[in-house]
């Protein structure tokens, strides 16, 4: 029997420390290192496009499902970099990526949650969020945006939630999990190479000195909200190459675990179809 | 002076016709064939990438400007194989794909450019539209859908619309130009093929049945909406691996001609920037 990477890279059950989860190991992966993972992530690529076809070939006739890909992490912990090199694996006709930042105005008269529910995704899409609701347990507590009584409420809130879209939307959360370091070095390049500088803004360093409250709100939401329905799992990121090739791997067992097939033609028939197109061949437009 | 395939490509001036233009002719391609244009299609892959990442960088710091490419052609042209083959080169954080089908309706009750206007890509972004507003003097004359009168004036409408929004979207229309024959091969394999079956409707046969009205009201399209702006290219579309690589080099030409760059830091300095994250770092969070 093979363990799955999904099954390695779960959050543990009970309260969580996240100093006791490495961020620089590499769970499942039997490879030499670098250059071994990206040979193997390209290499998903054809069962990852295969699947996802798969989806969308069936929400096109009819089928209610769809796949969410949460992606949370600190500045740099490499959310946009996954869909730059897991996501791209796939058709970006069935794939839907969005990053939630600061809420508007508009969004703000609202509950946390309605801006999320308007970017679900439809049948047959991979959804990727880059960031998510869970920012409103994670920013919204730091940065003490609401009283500690609203934020401590949203947990169960959001259990409730993903409970109940998860009847059509199979729901993966990743955490990719760096170290302070790491955090550190990642910045210090963005500042660096006028290529990267794009990405950075004087607020990522604001946040960096929260580190340890960021933790700490993490580390909650990884014990509150980590359900069978809607699973939490804790991506070692500090390697780039480990996080891709683990968040492909999991994409895939994910994909897999849904027993997906090719629609069968539904109210016609090949044969007659096929009859029809020779018919109309005969005559030739 | 090297040729573009833009300028091969480019809509001829004055009065259109398709049956001149050649379906199976491979402009500008000097490789040896489908593995070499395959090759140097993936070739194309990190320049497109790069000046995409680029038009994202500056969307973030306040540049308006973005890209549509509106993919036009009969069903099995390629519309849906362009995004998985090209648009895949880019990072899918940066392309919003949209296929605009039958008007809902909900989109019936407003003019025909209202769902258009709401799917125009936001700074920064790579739009492409799989079908368009032009299927509003396509199907909609050939079946009849609205009166002559109606859909005749839409043309100079069309053209009034993308001259205003090509202030800051930069608008490649491709025609995916097929022969009947070829689109009967492909029907077939659609038919024969289970992992293609889900792409057929019965419909697609009636549709074929109409190729010469299509074909002629194409012809207007290219004639009457071909604008310095806005322009038209004719992609012969016959062979997969000639429409690939010669959408992916247009789209680098015409990203190319956007004169992007790396935007500099707004409001910040690198170098004080760096002292600062080197005494967080002193501190040690």
């Amino acid at each position: 029997m093979v363990t799955r990477v999904s099954d390695l890279l779960r959050a543990p059950a009970g309260p969580v420390d996240l100093q006791d989860i490495a961020t620089n190991v590499t769970p499942g992966f039997t490879g030499k290192g670098k250059l071994d993972a990206e040979a193997a992530t390209i290499r998903l690529g054809p069962r990852l496009a295969l699947l996802q076809e798969q989806l969308y070939a069936q929400g096109r006739v009819g089928s209610e499902r769809s796949v969410l890909l949460v992606l949370q992490g600190m500045d740099t912990a490499g959310k946009g970099a996954t869909v730059e090199h897991v996501l791209s694996l796939m058709n970006p006709m069935g794939v839907h990526y969005h990053a939630f930042t600061a809420p508007t105005v508009e969004e703000r008269e609202h509950h946390f949650l309605w801006r999320i529910k308007r970017r679900l995704p439809p049948p047959g899409i991979v959804g990727a969020f880059d960031r998510s609701h869970y920012e409103d347990v994670l920013v919204a507590r730091v940065h003490r945006l609401v009283p500690v009584a609203q934020w401590s409420s949203r947990y169960d809130v959001i259990n409730r939630f993903e409970a109940k879209v998860s009847a059509s939307i199979r729901i993966i959360k990743c955490f990719l999990h760096i170290s302070a370091d790491e955090q550190r070095r990642r910045l210090r390049a963005r500042l660096q190479d006028p290529r990267k500088r794009w990405k950075y803004h004087p607020h990522d360093l604001d946040e960096h000195a929260q580190w340890a409250d960021y933790q700490a709100a993490y580390a909650d939401v990884l014990e509150r909200c980590n359900t069978e329905v809607a699973p939490w799992y804790v991506v070692p990121a500090d390697r780039k190459w480990y996080r891709n090739w683990a968040i492909g791997e999991v994409l895939v067992e994910q994909l897999d675990a849904m027993g997906l097939a090719w629609p069968p033609p539904r109210g016609w028939e090949p044969d007659a179809e096929c009859a029809r197109l020779s018919r109309l061949a005969a005559q030739r437009p």
